[in-house]
């Protein structure tokens, strides 16, 4: 009969130390394999305890594998050979590393925001507000697309500023458009050609890559995607950003946006992905018209972040499907959970509800105007000022500076990283390398600290011209 | 020469009537296509109004396509033959509508949590901390696999309660198992067959079907995936729930879990992802380890989420990738930013350091303990009790109901239902229905309401057996 003391078991149950106990014997091999064991009540006899504690020590130990237990006869050491005890050590505990915060003095390739623009104060009473509110609410699954509320006021928010007509079960909400674009993937299907601007967004291209789906590139002309070469392409979808195209700051005018329009409605097939990422921070005259709100023919799912308007470390993003597409999604993806919790959705929706929104644009439109403002002035005092020439500096929060210069421009980043200062260039945004326009450099402002503007050009300058 | 009365501009900027008067008029026909405008300074001499303002409004109206400009000539009107205005009215305010909650008493079917269970007032507060605490850190990008902070704790939690060693690079954090389902689509290929278990929860095979890839059922023995069954399909990547298998409740014994690794390590291509969904709420005993932690070929994707230990409503998931493959997303998938946003992954991040997780959890494997047993009892005081055989009470949330009824599973749910009671049937399960196991209900108890356990029980019994 099997014999264990319990006077060493310390601070363990007794169910607890016969399991290893018995574990042991088992792994040492002091119990073979096939071996009988005792009745549960003959063993918790000799050993002077409960038949529960023995009953609870059997059960983990078949649980775990070490023993089996055949009907009306009992229980027997497994086959345990190819097993082995867990020989882990507690791991040193790491040296919590510094969060990596970039090298440069200024950042000019980055789009990221400032801490200092979001609005914690508010969005951390809209979130306690939320807690003590939505208790409930909080704890139920949320709709695949999206709570309603949220969709709701974000339907409002598209007629108030971008004069869109959609309905709340138009509007899918996901942790970022990354997540969307896969989501419109599954939606389209994967047998179709995606189209995406050239120069454009690599970001995307890589997606569609990862998710095996063929992509085209389709040249830019001055008002957008070059009609011809699009029709010379097998395109079905047509992935664009007519607001206000990064990098290249082009606008698409109306005339080409009815043209894109035409386009999408001559096969059935075709859809076009209207980009919206930035439009709130067009910092001179009115909106253009989403393409969206043109469309007739229910040809455009529209898509836009809040990501850009709040801070790029919020993860929310939605986009509006066409109904048909709507009803498709509701019909095929509708088992999908949302993407975004629901603490994130009620605060969100709180904060557009309330009006904290349009505040936070109007603050932003505003802050970003004099960042603009200030980083030209500081590039018109420059000695070779005459050497540049600004452009697209109206929408968006970036603008382009072409250069006349002699060097590559590799050469350009070289030296302007040299001043501290990282920067990219409108040539690297191009896939047909062939057409790439040199010595351009893309100015994007939205994270750069507002002391550091003055620094940050002589710099770029200096590394320019005389570096 | 154009000429505007400016008296009832109202509200609006001289700049914008002015644009909105030559739209009307382009609009209207007033201005035909290809007519000259007067130059800037000669309109605004006319009107009376500043060159900047006329600026400003043919800018806007170029924006928009309504005009085009002709170097060192002028400014003329385009062929706006395609476009019309927006005609929007201001949508009638929607009724907000109430947020659906579920008509039934209580729903064993669903297995949310409840409200009162998750520790609003120390999320709360942790997530104020964040806010004051993080302010910086919660502007920059999360890598893409998520914040280091988090990554590290999540490492240590894993050893600490699951006795696996793994290196932070190699946890990805995501919002949802369901995102990061696709994302290892992307990493392992769609060339691959998946294999899921039948029965099985049966998301898993949609997510699967709507990224186009293929996927086998695979079906259950007493031990868990079926080891001859397997080895007949073609499959590469297995997906597997081995520590408690919904809605069965097998666990799968460690010799079955050698002969998994052992099918893993036959062929290059072989993966095991292993959803590990619920292992914190095993009830009784201690743990079973991990696939992952007796791997020592890198075969194991490990899953788990918060969403169900905190709730179902926070979307944070994560995975631990080997080695190889966290090499290989750092390669090919690192350009997606993270989807979960900074606030909640710096908010978790606490909650797991600053030990709350730990407490939670526990308190939370009473609750669900006292919720179990007494259903458990109420189950047995029911004078019907002799006709029903509890099964795999011991793990997870849910536990099996056996029926001994003339009812099929379809009659006895309406049958329940009419007792306001929503129930699932594991034969709904099954992918294979000539296999499914016919009278076993499954019994969710996370989501029911602790004071209608008996009311539930007791309408649950009559409905079967006297409704």
């Amino acid at each position: 009969m099997l014999t264990y003391s319990f006077e060493n078991r310390g601070q363990q149950s007794l169910y607890e130390y016969l399991y290893r106990q018995i574990k042991n014997d088992i792994l040492s091999g002091a119990l073979k394999s096939g071996e009988k064991l005792p009745s549960k009540r003959a063993l918790a006899k000799n050993l002077n305890v409960s038949t529960i504690t023995v009953e609870n020590s059997y059960n983990q130990l078949m649980a775990e594998g070490y023993l089996y237990s055949v009907p009306k006869s009992g229980f027997y050491v497994s086959d345990i050979t190819s097993l082995k005890p867990l020989e882990t050590l507690r791991p040193e505990r790491r040296q919590k590393k510094e969060i990596a915060t970039s090298d440069y003095y200024a950042d000019f390739a980055n789009n990221s925001t400032l801490a200092d623009t979001f609005p914690f104060a508010t969005w951390s009473k809209l979130n306690r507000m939320t807690m003590s509110d939505y208790a409930k609410e909080l704890m139920m699954r949320s709709p695949s697309g999206g709570i309603l509320p949220l969709r709701e006021t974000i339907a409002d928010y598209l007629y108030q500023f971008r004069g869109m007509l959609v309905e709340p079960e138009q509007i899918i909400v996901g942790a970022g458009t990354e997540y969307l674009y896969g989501i419109i993937i599954q939606l389209l299907g994967r047998d179709k050609v995606y189209a995406v601007e050239d120069p454009g967004y690599q970001k995307i291209t890589r997606i569609y890559e990862a998710n095996n789906v063929i992509c085209v590139h389709v040249p830019m002309d001055k008002n957008g995607v070059n009609m011809n070469a699009l029709t010379a392409t097998e395109a079905d979808i047509l992935h664009i950003s007519p607001s206000h195209h990064f990098p290249t700051g082009i606008i698409t005018p109306v005339s080409r946006r009815y043209e894109l329009l035409s386009w999408a409605s001559q096969d059935e097939q075709r859809y076009i992905i209207e980009d919206d990422y930035d439009s709130e921070f067009r910092l001179t005259g009115k909106p253009i018209p989403s393409l969206q709100s043109i469309d007739s023919a229910g040809k455009v799912i529209y898509m836009n972040t809040f990501s850009k308007s709040l801070s790029s470390t919020i993860r929310i993003s939605y986009m509006v499907l066409p109904k048909a597409l709507a009803d498709r999604y509701s019909q095929e993806l509708n088992f999908y959970a949302c993407t975004v919790s629901n603490f994130d959705q009620y605060t969100l929706y709180q904060f557009i509800e309330k009006g904290y929104m349009e505040k936070h644009i109007n603050r932003m439109r505003n802050y970003y105007r004099v960042q603009r403002d200030n980083l030209l002035n500081c590039i018109r005092s420059q000695k070779h000022f005459n050497k540049v020439k600004i452009k697209e500096e109206n929408a968006g929060l970036h603008f382009l500076l072409e250069i006349d210069t002699p060097y590559s421009d590799e050469e350009l980043i070289k030296r302007i990283a040299k001043q501290g200062i990282h920067i990219s260039c409108l040539s690297q945004y191009f896939h047909d390398k062939k057409r790439a326009k040199e010595h351009t450099l893309i100015i994007n402002y939205s994270g750069i600290q507002p002391e550091r503007i003055e620094n940050a050009v002589t710099g770029l300058f200096h590394g320019v011209f005389e570096g």
